[in-house]
C-alpha cells in the first residue's frame, strides 16, 4: 500500500452506540488495507471496543497521520479545538444527515475513505479563534473556538453594553443581546440564526454579528482574519462568553474579550466529489439546477 | 374650572429625585387650577414630598379620574400594568428624552396638562396581554405584560424547542433562542430589535416575532388580538418567560405558556398636537419631509 | 339536493389545456350532482370545452351562487379581482402544488367539492386594496389589487424619493427601490421576500414594506386596513405603479397613489379541514410538530 | 519641497459650481507649494476654469503623480472606473457631507493635502471589479464597476430566474428581483439596502447578496475576490446588468454574467486621522462611545 496516512486516528462520539458499531467496522477495515489503527480512549471505553490500541487525545494527535471523527458537527467541534495545536488532518463521517464538517455518511465511509487515504482528496485549511478574557489588566480565562465566540446576556434577559474596537480602533457601542465573532466555517452556525452572512470557510476573514441589537441600522462585518477584535463589556447585570456554545465563562461590566485567529488551524480532508455549496443547499433547502 | 378630570393621581419613578422636584412642582400646579391631588406613597417616600395626600397605587386607580406618570417607558410599563385593570386613564411624562408612552417633556407638562384636563385630548386604548403558565396540566404563574411577553432560552446559551399553537391551530416547531409575543405598544421595544414590523398601537393585534430561529425561513406573523398564543416549551436545559422584561419566571420542558389579551385595556391620553409617527421618525431616526 | 349553491360557475386558466380536462370533468360532475353550471366564455373558448352554457366574468359573477377557479394563484388573483364587486364567493382548485389561494388539488377536488356545496364549508372574507393615482390633483388613474400595490423604480434602476402619510399624517420619507403596500393575502407574496411579516388573511390590516431602503433603520409597518395610504413621489426618473404584479402604470415625480380598501370583500371557501397554518408550513418549509 | 508627488491632477464634478470654486483655490494653493497642477478637460470646460493646463482623464492618469476628485462619491466612481488602469493615487474632497470615498471637507482641503503631499498618508488598495456579459458563446458587452455589478429585472417588475455558480462550481438557482454582486467598497451603498453585510475595503472578498429573493432561506455569501462569479440568466423577460448603477446593459433570456476582479486595483490616499469606521458611524447613525 502506498498512502502519505500510515497510522489512523479513530474517535467517535461518546455517547452513541451506532456509532461504537460503525467505528470497530471502520478500523477493521482500515487495519485489512494495512493501516495502523489508534483508537481514542475515552471512545473505547464508552463504546466497549476492545480491538484497537487506545490513546488519549493528545497522544492520538501526535502519533497519527490523520484523524477520522465519527459523529455529528458537535462532536467534530470538540475534536478539533483539541487536535488543532498538533495539526494532524481530521476526517468527519456522521451517522445521521450530513453535517457541514461531517461530510461523508456512514454508507460512504469505506469508498471514501479508500479513496482519501490512497492520496485522492481536497485538502481545506480552517482558522479556529482564540478568546482571552482580560479583568483588570490580567488575563483570567482564556480558551479556543473553532465556530464561535459569543458573548451574550445570561439569564436574566437583560441587554448588555458593548464597546467594540478592531486592531484599537473604535468601531461602534452597541446594546444588544450580544455579539457573534465567528470564524468562516461558524458562519453557517449561529451566526447565520442571527443574520449574518454565510463566508466561504477559506476565506481569511472572521465576521461580527449582532444579536438583537437596539441601534437598528446595525448589521454585521467582515473583517480580516489576522485582526484583533476587542470587545469591552461596559455594562452588564449577567453577560458570558460562549465557546463554540460548549463551554463558557462569566463576564463582569468592566471586563475585555479579545478575540484573534488561534496560531493553528485545521486542515479538513474531503473525497474529491466534495462540494462545499452542494452541502448549503442541502442544509438551507436552497433551489436546485432548473 | 370644568373638568372631566376632578382628582387626579400623580406617579413619579422612585429613584429619580429630579422626577420629585418636576412631581412636587406638577402637584401644586394642578391644585391651584382646582385639582384635588394625590400621590402615590411609593413616590412620597422615595422622593421625599409631604404636600398632598397619598394613596398606595390600587386606591390611586380607584379614586383618581387620571393618573400622570413622571418617569420613563420603564415606568410607565410597570405602572400601566398595575393600574389598567382599574381603567383610570394615563398620561405619561417624560424628564429626558421623549419616550414611546412618555411622549410630555417636563418643559411642556404645564400647557400640554392644561389642555388635556380641560378636555382637549386625544384618546388612545391599547391592549395588554396575559400570560399564564400551565404545567402538567396546572397553572403555576400568571402574570401581565403592557409590551411583550418573551419565552427565552436562559444563561446557558442552549436553544430551546417551542411548538407554537394559535387557537389549538398547529402553527410550527421551532428551534430558537426565544419567541417574543408582543402586544402593538410593545412592536417598537424589544421585537423591533429581533426583526419585528412596526404594529400600530391601536391595531387589534398581536405580533411573533422568533429570536434567531434556526429554520432560516421563520418570519415574524401577526394575528388578531382575540387570538390566544399557545406555547408549548418541547424541550429545554433552562429556560424562562420574561414580561416587559421586568419580572420573570423560570420554565421546564414540557411547560406551556398560554397568551391572551387582558380583560381591560389602558387608555393613555395625549394632547393634540400628539402624532405617532412622530414619535417613530425621531426615536429611528427616520427621514422628514423632503 | 339541499344546498345554498344551486348555480356553480366555473373559470379555468386560459391556457392551460389539462386544466381544460380538469374543468370539463369537474362540470359534469356538478351537473350529475344536480347543479346548474355556467362556464366563463373565454374557457371555454381557449380550451374547447362546448358542455356548458357559457357566459362573460360580469354575468358568472351575478349570476352564480358561487365560482369555482381552476388554476394557479395568479389566476385566482385576476379573477377574484374581477368578481369582487359582485359578491359571489369563490373556491380555488390548484392543478399543481398548493397555492395559498387554490387549496385544493384536482385529486381533491371531487370530494372537496361535494363537502363545500353541501354546506359544510369554512368562509373567509379577504380584503382588496384600491388604488387611485392623482397627477396634479387630478385622478388619472385606478385599479385594484387582490395582493399588492407596489410603487417601485423603472428599468433604469435609480431609486425613488417617497413620502407617505396615513390618513394625512405624515409618517417618513424615504430613497428606495420601492414601496410594497400589501393586503394580509399579499404578505406571503412578494412583500414577503421584500422582508415584511405574515399577517392573518382575516386581519383587518395592511402592512407597508420598504423594497431596499436606503435608511437603514427603516422596518415595515402594519396599520388598521380602514386607513388611508398615500404615497407622494417626490422625485424619480422613472417609476411604475403595479397591481398584483399584473398590471401597471406609469409614474411621474410629483404623482400622488392613494391606497384604500376596496368597498366590498372578497369570500373564498374552503373544505372544513382547510388550515392556514398547514398551507403556510408547506410552502415556507417550517417545523412539523416534533 | 520634498514630496513624492510632483505633479498633481484635478477633476472637479461637472455640474457643480461651486466645486469649480473650490477646485480653482485648490490649484493655486498647489501651485504655490511648488506642485505642477494639471486639470481635467471636462472639468475645465464646464466650470469655466482657465488657469492650469488640460489634460484629459487618460492623459491625466498616465502624466500625474496623483489625483484629486472634487465631488461626491458618485464622481469618485465614475472617475476611479476610469482612472484605475493607470494606477495614479487618488485623493477625495467633498464639499458637502462626508462620503465613504470622499473622506475630506472642502474646509479642511488645504491642510488634508498639505499633509498627504508631504509623504504623511495612509494608502489603501480597493479592488474593481470587470463584468462580461456572454450570449451564445460569444463576448458581448464588458465594462468595470468600482462598487458594484447588479444583475437585475427590468421595468416590467416580473422576477427573474438566475443560476450562480462560482469559479464553475454550481451554488444554487434562484428567482429574485436581483443579485448583487459587490466589492468590499460596495458593501456599504446598494448591497447594505439589499440586506448584505458590511465588508471591510480592504478584505480580499467579494459579496454576493440576492434582491427580495424568492427562497427565503437565502443569504448573502462572502467568497474570495479571486473567485469568479458565474450568472447564468435562465429566464427574464425584462432585465439588465447595472455597473455602479451609473451605466446599463440589457440582458436576454441564457445570457451568462461572469464577475471577476479588475487586473489593477485603485489605491485611496487618506490624511493619518481618517478612520473607515468613524465614516461608518457617521453614515449609520451608529452609537459612539459611551
Amino acid at each position: 500500500m502506498q498512502t502519505p496516512f500510515h497510522t489512523v486516528g479513530l474517535v467517535g462520539k461518546y455517547d452513541n452506540l451506532c456509532m461504537g458499531e460503525s467505528a470497530r467496522a471502520l478500523g477493521e477495515f482500515l487495519r485489512r488495507r494495512g493501516h495502523e489503527v489508534l483508537l481514542a480512549c475515552q471512545s473505547a471505553d464508552h463504546l466497549g471496543i476492545r480491538d484497537f490500541p487506545t490513546r488519549n487525545l493528545h497522544q492520538l494527535a501526535t502519533e497519527c497521520d490523520v484523524v477520522v471523527v465519527l459523529g455529528g458537527d458537535g462532536t467534530m467541534l470538540s475534536i478539533a479545538r483539541e487536535l488543532a495545536p498538533h495539526g494532524a488532518p481530521l476526517i468527519g463521517i456522521n451517522q445521521g444527515r450530513l453535517g457541514f464538517l461531517t461530510d461523508i455518511t456512514v454508507e460512504d465511509m469505506y469508498d471514501a475513505l479508500a479513496e482519501i487515504l490512497s492520496g485522492q482528496y481536497v485538502a481545506e485549511e480552517r482558522i479556529l479563534l482564540n478568546g482571552l478574557i482580560r479583568r483588570g489588566g490580567e488575563a483570567v480565562f482564556e480558551s479556543t473556538a473553532f465556530n464561535d465566540v459569543v458573548v451574550g446576556k445570561g439569564g436574566s434577559g437583560r441587554l448588555i453594553d458593548l464597546e467594540i474596537a478592531i486592531n484599537s480602533e473604535f468601531v461602534y457601542s452597541q446594546r444588544a443581546d450580544g455579539l457573534v465573532v465567528t470564524s468562516p466555517t461558524g458562519t453557517t452556525a449561529y451566526a447565520l440564526s442571527a443574520g449574518g452572512p454565510i463566508v466561504h470557510p477559506t476565506l481569511e476573514a472572521v465576521a461580527l454579528v449582532p444579536i438583537c441589537p437596539h441601534t437598528l441600522s446595525a448589521r454585521p462585518i467582515v473583517v480580516s482574519s489576522h485582526s484583533r477584535i476587542e470587545i469591552h463589556l461596559t455594562y452588564a447585570d449577567d453577560a458570558r462568553v460562549h465557546f463554540d456554545g460548549q463551554s463558557y465563562f462569566d463576564l463582569k461590566s468592566g471586563d475585555h474579550v479579545w478575540i484573534t485567529r488561534a496560531s493553528r488551524p485545521v486542515t479538513l480532508l474531503h473525497p474529491h466529489s466534495y462540494s462545499y455549496y452542494d452541502t448549503l443547499r442541502q442544509k438551507l433547502h436552497w433551489g436546485k439546477k432548473l
